[in-house]
């Protein structure tokens, strides 16, 4: 027997991060494959006393419903983040969802018809585009280099294809590529939404995690006509347990996602919400990020340096200036996917690059993930990755 | 400026519930309008308790990414509840979801396409109702009485109408109407989904709230066939600012519902996940739903008892065994929305009924809650809600 399911549910496949995470979970594995934050850096203790003054303070407001578009004093906190990453923004504008991942959902919910085109970079997300597929669209990769998507490839691609509907980016520190948007193509992206009359979708989860290097704002910072959404989380900055991440976008879209949020699931955990607002008006979170970064930039130079030293010639791979993750390209004859089993035999694993890409190819990348595991195990991890490279070659 | 939205934009409109409770947030407002729990009987003490041993014991792995099937434990824990309505399930038949809401949302995702219909009990959930429409289906109301729906009704439909795709329904304590079904027709509606090759959605939010009559097992009891999707949630019998719901289904209708939870959102709070199990774990959950029980009987008696002597003669209510609602039938000429502008004038709030009809109509119907004011408030505000019923007879 088998029930009769939508024909969506075709597109609809399992993520193979998520699958290769619950293998990962053996304590002999060196994991490069998740997009895991370092758990030793979690505010557990100011999470302790914060959980009890939310509770002593307002307890049965915590633990009752709320308003759909979310917690006020969070909304306020979190416009504190967008002035941070360039954008001037009203608690109005600003929607708590649960997680960054749901507006990618929401997104798909509220702009694509069946058939109509995403457009993203090449690779991009994976988990943006199984949110997207469930919406029935073609992708189109727009050709991506070490500066973003090549403008000129994508207004050839914006002149010759009406259905255009989302253009999908990573600005920084991208996932999986570690690349960075420069300030040129944020402000010519705008104008070409403006002129195509399309919208952008920003995911920005690692914006706060620069390293090194000039900070450049937001692509939300250069819009014009309320036509980029921006999608926030506290995962990365904070902890991806709690669930909450926000959309920022301008009124006429920003009631959308409120509409489809009601629909989807009411709103985001009252005393979740809470919790985060007080962390934010107690402590510091700058302090907090700092330390992010110092952790996160050593861990990248070890493997960035381990991987100098260890990988063949003929690998190549990016140097990312924040965020979580590497992105490496073997020569054409060598399938990640083999690869990546021959590793796992070893106890290393990572995601290969295939997966990454919408239209599928490209099986000799993958993405390496250097902020969720401690020095020794980089430099262990990457020494079996080389050897099993090498075998390959 | 506007932006090109996807055609089912067009369907989703604001929840009229959710709308009202931002007016009735003035404390003056005596509000029988949301379906709100008594916030006085969450387990604050209890919580705070809990919130600090699940981070003493836990905590980096309570704030880190988890499974997007859930947290063990706690869908140990839920095949417990499950029993209680008289489901045998394993904990691999479970899905931790951000309340049940978003089971409502994930089954118009993987089971319905343009066109294709829903059959739901007249009148149904308006949350339900929203949620299916962002997949654009058609509803079909099935006659409904005391007992359910009447079974010839639903047969003659699902005989001429070959896209019936979801049968809704709420067994327990209905929202709105209050009305809980009979046995013979558990057991009968199983018969026909098998027959025409159609899914249940059996939404059970109230099932434990039971203040009297005999218990009566879930309609997943009678599923031989794997194709009753049940809803649960710790909204009601627990806390709704947690926002844990679950759904109880046979593996293969489950990895649709899994796989569709990685893409919306990943996977529900990792800390809540764990705080709940714990309460589950170590305090008497039987014990606080027998105290919700006492407090909400209570409550029911007082308001069904002042209606009786209150509202004039020519209308009609329901006398729920149990749950949160009560539902009014005005005499035809009496317009609920206009009753409702005028109770909202003497600061009493209700929903009017004719949103709980996908269809519309039933203008003269009302939902009224019992759960979440106190006695003094119930007496006061229904003797001001007949008043202004008796001024429009």
């Amino acid at each position: 027997m088998s029930l009769n399911y939508s024909k969506r549910m075709n597109n609809i496949k399992a993520s193979e991060i998520r699958e290769l995470l619950k293998l990962t979970q053996k304590p002999e594995i060196i994991s490069f494959a998740g997009g895991l934050p370092a758990p030793e850096l979690f505010p557990v203790e100011e999470m302790k006393k914060i959980s009890v003054e939310v509770l002593d303070e307002q307890g049965t407001k915590a633990l009752q419903y709320g308003p759909t578009e979310g917690y006020e004093p969070l909304r306020v906190e979190i416009t504190k983040r967008m002035e941070k990453v360039g954008v001037k923004a009203d608690p109005n504008d600003i929607l708590v969802i649960s997680g960054s991942q749901q507006g990618l959902d929401f997104s798909g919910k509220i702009f694509l018809n069946e058939g109509d085109i995403v457009l993203c970079e090449s690779p991009s997300y994976l988990g943006a585009i199984n949110a997207f597929k469930a919406y029935e669209p073609k992708f189109i990769e727009v050709p991506t280099d070490e500066h973003g998507m090549i403008m000129e490839d994508l207004e050839e691609i914006l002149k010759n294809n009406d259905r255009v509907r989302i253009i999908y980016v990573i600005p920084d520190f991208q996932n999986p590529s570690g690349r960075t948007w420069s300030e040129d193509r944020r402000k010519r992206i705008v104008e070409l939404a403006n002129e195509y009359n399309v919208v952008i979708i920003e995911d920005n989860p690692y914006g706060e995690l620069r390293f090194e290097g000039e900070f450049l704002p937001a692509v939300k910072h250069y819009d014009t006509e309320g036509r980029v959404v921006f999608l926030g989380t506290f995962s990365k900055i904070f902890c991806p347990g709690l669930r909450l991440g926000w959309v920022c976008a301008d009124s006429e879209a920003l009631n959308k996602y409120i509409l489809v949020k009601q629909g989807a699931d009411l709103q985001a955990s009252t005393i979740s919400q809470m919790q985060v607002a007080k962390f934010l008006e107690e402590y510091d979170i700058e302090a907090h990020i700092e330390k992010l970064r110092t952790v996160y930039r050593k861990r990248r130079d070890l493997m960035i340096g381990t991987m100098k030293e260890e990988f063949p010639e003929g690998v190549k791979f990016t140097n990312p200036e924040g965020g979580l993750f590497t992105w490496v390209v073997l020569p054409e004859h060598i399938n990640a996917r083999v690869l990546a089993e021959k590793a796992l035999a070893n106890n290393v694993a990572f995601v290969p690059g295939g997966s990454f890409f919408p239209n599928g190819g490209n099986e000799n990348t993958f993405r390496l993930n250097y902020s969720n595991m401690d020095e020794e195990k980089i430099v262990i991890g990457i020494k079996r990755l080389a050897k099993a490279i090498k075998e390959m070659m």
